[in-house]
């Protein structure tokens, strides 16, 4: 193989404190909102009118949360986890600075934990991953951890360091959007009349909707993030892979479960933290993908009046509607339908 | 189900009179004319090339007009059809003011007819649905009936209203663009050199082309129209379904062969009026769609003496080419073929 | 048919020396930059960020290349190859001046050589394509050739006529953008540390990644250029055709090409001349296309100090990685997995 080729990083080439500068700066335009939109049908108004977004504080309407979390994800792919034998989980993510179309986005990851595991074959990497705009301002940074093969078993393992984590961003660490006039907020040309007070937690919703997943859908939208995974692409390879098909981006699922919620959670406008995600089994083309949400917890937010959080849990199924919310029995494994299971938290307006 | 779902309108859930504000805002962008030329290929000039548009007399390339439809129809789905039974039909539809990039459309209906079928099941509503700009300019406005499920047989029937319709949108109300400047027209760069009055009262035309619809691509368009009904997305709830699959909207099949019209009303540059509209069967993915035209009259528009209005029957087939022009047998029943029967004025340019 | 009908030109339609303005002016936006990553996923730093762009003196992320030769293409295509029955060639392709979204695109074509074949049933046209943005300037040029058929094989022959090209575009030709400041190009950003220095003549290099080819995806791709080759669209046709399927537009497999090679070449910041290249077979949806390159030259270029060229030859696999890189056998007869063999050279950092 030519040494010219980028063969990603195995669990030795990390080092504890290492800071890598991720490649491919990536102007984020209204051609991608274009694009998210005819994706994944998202129909929150803040996101999709240039006047709605502004009557309540806006410069313009701002980029779908996720479209920013996928694009600063992919960055980080090639250095992180193209040998990745898994994702294991997120934490700690946190949507900062809103990212308006004409901003070029760039992401940097720094190793903030190594464990090998005892088989000596592969290890755990944490990185702490942090997205910026043209500015120097944070966007994004959530912190993630993989299985990493190693290349050589024989090498000797590094010091265990397993970060200390946060099971969920805190209301004072939100990084709610300053300034808003959620007054002007308009509830009939959002959708939907529920504010946070009308939520309650331990509150459950089956948001109805289904999405089957075309071949070409996942496609697009892995390619539009630049996230290079061979394992979404590649038919000729993964016919003799673990599934014999190609396997959806996780990514995909979590915006295709976003758009769904619409129906239910119509205001809440924006998502502020990524507390935890898991992809509980792999989609794949064909499949219909279903979701309903759970409150966890309510917060207020410190300084934002008009705007309140709620931690939600939603979880995305496979050719199984919601009905009766399947999860995990009572031994704590998944329901074979459970395909992804997201802890998040979003912001919403209000009763005036 | 939660209380936070939206499950549309039913018969008895409609009055008189009553107007409904749509959600959802939308800014229609430059992202949004790629796509819809990557979903349709269209290639009249004046919606492709700004200078050429700039040239007659428009700030920019205006947003294509059925697009323009799509997203005003998309925002009243949630609110009038979905629970329709059946779209029964349009008419007196008129694209007003030009849509350029960066306009944010809204959109409302008032309920203008209402007449309640024998069955006492179900009924006809009668809209008349406005789409707006930010600035409160008419963009499009249209008026379509659907039959509407009751949720209780056992309610009343309202007194029985049905609006007087025009069959066509006359001459004096088509809202041609005002001040452009014809002389300016470039013929050689719009790809056909004919005029208004090269064509017949009774001519039919033959678009020849054929185009071939995939699963992702009409689930794509809907999408970007955030057009929520459910039969164009979910496979695994329409497998049992009344097709086995999905079926693709109808919007998109307009446009398909709008897009077809292009090699014979090369200079057709802009839609006008939509005077009535049939989906006279359903497409499926895999299907081609093929189209031919009859000019059902030649209109002169007061007031323009540079342009002329033809008002068309644009007939779309599915899976035969139109040859001998399929259309309907001596009793007036639709040939197997025919899946659209859409009746539309356009405005073109007159002989210098 | 009605005489309205474009049917495209046949060879005893062409005159040497005749100038053929080409329809449908399009303005290359924001939206179709998105597009085209969605489509490739490509990953050069230049066209893929404005900052990153505008560090090195570009006003902003330049158009990339190949979306802009593939819509100046597409324009000749109703003109110059609707009734050909083979693409023979291209050579001496220039991608002269940078393309921004907002730039509006018209082409023309010239006719420089023509040959009857000897069987007097079809003929070879060669012509000149220019390209130009709205204020006139050259954006890309390009002479093809194509084999037309005959109305009438009565017709006389014309005199023969065949153009001497280049065999590839040198170094004094290629139009290199002036004024960029090289001393600004992040290697870290663009995500690979290897400059023209670093190449040799006769160095191959396996791209190793593959992609997958879906229907909606080409068909997507082919529109968005405006090409109206039928031979993409139509299933209903082409399952009676020659393959039974619909062909994979041959500059959609040259842009997956060139997205590969991201690996290996992740510098080659600009296509600069289209040398030569050939649609080796035919490609379908559900083919896996891979690549390698073999470096044919390298080359200074006079007056840029900070840049150098490297002709490349790309070769194109369907359904078959491309290690030993296969290519021709002794007899020079192609591999059956090669698709498509590609001369074009592209402009690369030197060293500081």
């Amino acid at each position: 193989m030519s040494d010219k080729i980028g063969t990603g990083n195995f669990f030795e080439d990390f080092q504890l404190g290492q800071v890598i500068e991720h490649a491919t700066p990536r102007t984020v335009t209204e051609g991608d909102v274009a694009l998210y939109c005819a994706l994944y049908g998202s129909r929150f108004a803040v996101q999709s009118g240039d006047s709605f977004a502004m009557d309540i504080g806006y410069e313009a309407a701002p980029i779908d949360d996720l479209l920013v979390f996928h694009v600063v994800f992919g960055k980080s792919v090639p250095d992180i986890s193209l040998n990745a034998v898994a994702n294991l989980g997120y934490a700690n993510g946190r949507m900062v600075a809103p990212v308006y179309a004409g901003d070029t986005l760039t992401a940097r990851s720094e190793v903030i934990g190594l464990k090998e595991n005892s088989n000596g074959k592969n290890g755990v990497v944490y990185v702490h991953t942090v997205g910026e705009n043209q500015k120097g301002e944070i966007v994004a940074d959530f912190v993630r951890w993989v299985m990493v093969n190693k290349k050589d078993p024989a090498n000797p393992a590094p010091e265990a360091v397993v970060p200390e984590l946060p099971k969920s961003v805190t209301a004072e660490h939100l990084a709610a959007p300053t300034d808003l006039n959620m007054k002007e907020y308009n509830f009939t040309l959002a959708g939907s009349p529920y504010v946070w007070e009308d939520y309650e937690t331990g509150e459950k919703i089956d948001h109805v909707d289904g999405f089957t997943v075309e071949e070409a859908e996942h496609a697009l939208a892995t390619r539009l993030y630049q996230n290079t995974a061979r394992v979404h692409f590649n038919q000729h390879t993964e016919k003799d892979g673990r599934f014999g098909k190609r396997i959806v981006y996780g990514g995909h699922v979590i915006s295709i479960c976003r758009s769904i919620t619409f129906n239910g959670l119509g205001n809440a406008f924006k998502i502020a933290a990524i507390n935890g995600g898991r992809h509980v089994s792999p989609i794949f083309a064909g499949n219909t993908v279903y979701a309903w949400t759970e409150v966890l917890d309510k917060m207020e937010v410190p300084g934002h009046p008009g705007i309140g959080a709620l931690r939600l849990r939603t979880v995305g199924l496979k050719d199984q509607n919601a009905e009766g919310f399947p999860y995990k029995d009572e031994e704590g494994k998944y329901d074979p339908a459970v395909v992804l299971d997201f802890d998040y938290t979003i912001l919403m307006p209000r009763k005036v």
